[in-house]
């Protein structure tokens, strides 16, 4: 084998990836469906393979990249895995990792399925963080190699886990963003500044609650939701004015009126003197 | 006048201020509909009002903090408001605080709103904000006054200021809690821990992601949503994968189905090249 590691898809995050393992000296080859795209990795010392076969016969530890799993599958196919490591970086579903892993394992290679928490810029850089799941071996040989790219974060030999907290982890954001998004479109109907409303005040406020997340998520897995503080029935009745306030402000709702709605399912069925953790069980 | 500051409903939150009023040494008088209430404050020093009016005629400010607009003006109605300040701290929206300023103006006193950015449990601590809107010389008279509570933040002299930013964040409050219960629903479909996820993982990605939404903001007051990162029609698949994802888990979707629903429609209406920001566009 004539290299340490191979990128197969080099859009902007294979490319950042590539880039980070190649600056960090590791002998890399690369491959891409349409080969333009290999010719910046090529010019800062990238191998570009000739097929994706081969990209796959050059190195211990296969890394790709690409548009979904049926792309992954598609690229590795007919490619002689045995005794490699195939970490597939490719966003998906956790069913769709095990199902990868099941194949690769029977194809003779070992599997890791990566989750990455960070855009293409941040690769390389403070703040980047990579969730891995799978064969806990693969995870120890390459650990300090993909420390590289973002902090690495293993969860655990099921390779649904990676994707799993990757997709809560982006849940939870788009949440945030939703909030912001309602909220911003309810300053900007009085013709505030958003910018100034968010900076000095949303973020920090932002802040300040996520701190109690944790442990709701604490009362979530015990299953129990008793409070002495803000219950159900207080928020219910706040989110009765948050969309009151937001007609009269001539403001859509809709983003969260899912969540009065729940709630007010749950106060209906008798919880409404529990805390909001409850509204988990709601949602199964 | 025989106190220095009226406090007129005594529920968690106007006891939390009364206490607080008294421990930092001012003169404070107390009324509350069921009377029992009032009988802790007493013992800390309160003088307790037999009447609503009397309340308010023994103090030139008379903060107001009951159930909602309709109670603060039964509970001021008869009194004489006459060179008082009235610093109404219950929740309510603009529309209502412009509404129940001019009526107090109207009855010869000063008007203040506010909207307390806290539980209970914070004032007086620290942390704890108070968000104001009305007369600026009323605020600037008792700002000390009040720091004694909160950080005080004064917004403008347009009453409707306090509960619509009060509103704004309690908004952005409730879009991220949605995304904490759907991901935490998605964490606890796989039994994993919710707690250790939401701690070690989703409180530092959403503190990451929340310094993302300033810039937004800018570009939402600025009416361009240009972007050469992560456009709409990127963030449109993602959520397409996470509904596929929270239905293969049998997790509902619900909460986050909306933003679905409005991100889908500003695509299809040519805009999928531009950054989530131009969403708030859709709700207006």
């Amino acid at each position: 084998m004539s290299s340490d590691i191979s990128i197969i898809g080099l859009g902007l995050m294979g490319s950042a990836l590539a880039g980070a393992l190649l600056k960090a000296g590791h002998r890399v080859t690369v491959w891409n469906r349409s080969a333009a795209k290999a010719e910046p990795l090529a010019a800062q010392g990238a191998v570009v393979a000739a097929t994706a076969a081969e990209a796959v016969g050059a190195s211990p530890l296969v890394v790709v990249c690409v548009l979904d799993y049926a792309a992954t599958r598609q690229s590795l196919e007919g490619a002689d895995l045995t005794g490699r490591v195939v970490l597939n970086l490719t966003n998906g579903r956790p069913a769709e990792a095990r199902e990868m892993s099941a194949w690769v394992t029977g194809q003779g290679g070992d599997y890791l399925d990566g989750g990455i928490m960070a855009v293409p810029q941040m690769i390389g850089a403070p703040g980047a963080l990579v969730l891995y799941s799978g064969s806990r071996p693969a995870f120890e040989r390459y650990e300090d190699t993909l420390a590289v790219l973002a902090e690495p974060r293993y969860l655990g030999a099921d390779p649904g886990l990676a994707p799993l907290y990757d997709l809560a982890m982006l849940t939870g954001m788009y949440g945030q963003f939703a909030g912001f998004l309602s909220a911003a479109a309810l300053i900007a109907s009085e013709k505030r500044s958003v910018a100034e409303f968010t900076e000095s005040l949303l973020v920090p406020w932002l802040h300040a609650m996520a701190a109690i997340t944790p442990p709701m998520g604490a009362q979530i897995d015990a299953g129990d939701h008793a409070t002495d503080v803000s219950n159900l029935e207080v928020n219910r009745v706040a989110l009765t004015t948050l969309d009151a306030a937001f007609r009269d402000q001539g403001v859509k709702f809709d983003l969260l009126a899912p969540l009065k709605a729940v709630m007010e399912r749950r106060v209906a069925r008798g919880h409404g003197y529990e805390d909001m953790s409850g509204l988990a069980e709601e949602l199964r």
